[in-house]
């Protein structure tokens, strides 16, 4: 890049997704400044010593003053608070978006916060890990993956293409979806299975029929599947609050195959336990061709 | 290795399983000669070609008949047939011993078939991947894994001495276990996430609310956690049937756990989700610190 498309960039919660950006744009010469904008300091000082930001406050309305574009990467239920406290003290002209794993209610809440002049891009980047922190972040992240962003009646078209654009540096390619489609999809393929995965520990971790502790026998399987449960508490319980109907017809769903399987089980049903399992693999080797 | 501990081995099912034992002993100067028993031609060439085993057969009797060590490594509900057949032909003082994923019934059906002079040692390795057949087979599979053997009363000391030594030379911490307490937590830590796992995918690779198919928009997480319901079916079958009320107990279990998780969502109760998101995770990092 010879021009610098963001001159000053302000990310609010350096963590693994906020971090995460900023690195991809610092290692693709897009950014001028990156101002981090967090609670505590310590994460702070750890971004500044890892190069992931240039300047650190603890001050909001200081860290974007004279920022371009803010990137607002702090846990779903936070996000309104933050976006108001941030759009007052935003200069005129200048672009707000997120990368919350939830849409339609962060959307709904905060556009009617927007004062004239400041632009808001709902956005989610379809990426992560387990980890937290600023540590976590890592620059190509969003290479290859996916980033949905859910512009509304009033999002503005140019701040759009510019928030297309940073995330398409950042690696990734851009779907712009309904925030409805989007929710309801997402509670399919993230939130469930992250409540899936939360209960299945649970279950398993808390069996005590036998003195030691059962999961020291489990195998790579069983780490690998259930590596999504060691994901943040805060941050899932915000997205089981605010993508609730979704989630919850999802879980429905979901708890209704596995009845079916359990009395498929119960009736020692070979024939229906063989075509359950064959088509759940066709179904999950066809994502992985 | 200067001595040669199995100086004959039958392995009737090339597969992951019996293929990746084969391929151990033989890096560790174990074996004399590997004989494949299989019912298709086409995977005991492949097992040829790969040098999984010596030589090929598709005649069970002629295949274990000069074996010092028979391991069966065959679906768990054709193990008691193929075991019957193998007994009746092996030589006197020969050691019979499989890999199924089930011991309970698996033991209860084998033993009151044994001759007199055949001894029997049902075993378990920790250890697979969702691969199938002899090119999913590899040396180092074993490694660092447990291998449960399930000693009974009716179980020769030297020949469970011999199996214990075999699957150490294969890169195993061996575990003995009474049979009912390995189908209980096997039930738990393997048996359950996989029919979690078979759910999970079939709920959301079905849902055609939308015209794509949404598992497109699935990222990493996702395909960690469904990798396991690539898994063979037959086999999945099988262990369904023959572990069924261990399973069903897990089941109930998981399902409980689920409905209270699915009525939090449901009230909206942050902090018990949270407590919920929470206790999940310090019980999934305290299995890989
Ligand atoms: N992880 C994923 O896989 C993933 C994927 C896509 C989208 N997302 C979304 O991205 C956002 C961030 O997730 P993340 O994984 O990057 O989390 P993270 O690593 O924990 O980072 C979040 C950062 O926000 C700060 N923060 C937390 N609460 C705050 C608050 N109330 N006000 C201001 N700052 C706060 C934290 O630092 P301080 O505590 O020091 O303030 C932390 O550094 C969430 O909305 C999440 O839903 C996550
Ligand atoms: N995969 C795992 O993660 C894992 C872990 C531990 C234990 N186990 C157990 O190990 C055993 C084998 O599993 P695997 O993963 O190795 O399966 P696999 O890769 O499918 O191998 C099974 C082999 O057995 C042969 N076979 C199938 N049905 C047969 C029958 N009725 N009679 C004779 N041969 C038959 C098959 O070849 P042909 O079709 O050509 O006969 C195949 O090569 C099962 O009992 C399983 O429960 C599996």
């Amino acid at each position: 890049m010879s021009t610098c498309l963001v001159p000053r960039l302000a990310v609010v919660g350096v963590g693994l997704i906020g971090g995460s950006l900023a690195l991809a744009l610092k290692a693709a010469g897009a950014v001028g400044e990156v101002v981090g904008i967090g609670r505590g300091r310590a994460n702070l000082d750890k971004a500044l010593e890892l190069g992931v930001i240039d300047r650190a406050t603890q001050d909001l309305a200081e860290g974007v003053r004279d920022a371009d574009l803010v990137f607002l990467a702090t846990p779903v239920l936070s996000l309104t608070e933050v976006a108001a406290t941030a759009a007052a003290h935003m200069k005129l002209g200048a672009i707000l978006t997120d990368g919350g794993s939830v849409k339609g209610s962060v959307a709904a809440a905060i556009e009617p916060l927007l004062p004239v002049g400041i632009h808001f891009v709902p956005g989610h980047p379809i990426a992560g890990t387990e980890k937290s922190g600023a540590e976590a972040a890592f620059a190509t992240l969003y290479h290859g993956r996916r980033c949905i962003l859910t512009p509304t009646a009033h999002t503005d078209i140019g701040a759009l293409d510019l928030v297309r654009r940073v995330w398409e540096i950042a690696g990734s390619s851009v779907v712009l979806m309904d925030v409805e489609k989007h929710d309801r999809i997402l509670a399919a393929i993230s939130h469930l299975p992250h409540m899936v995965a939360y209960s299945l520990v649970n279950a398993v971790g808390s069996y005590d029929r036998y003195e030691e502790n059962i999961l020291e026998y489990s195998a790579g399987g069983f780490r690998d599947f259930t590596r999504i449960a060691s994901s943040d508490p805060t941050m899932w319980r915000d997205i089981a609050l605010t993508n609730r109907d979704a989630l919850l017809e999802m879980m429905e769903r979901c708890e209704a195959f596995f009845a079916e399987l359990k009395e498929d089980v119960r009736n020692g049903e070979a024939d229906k336990l063989y075509e359950f399992f064959q088509r759940s693999k066709e179904l999950r080797d066809a994502i992985v061709k």
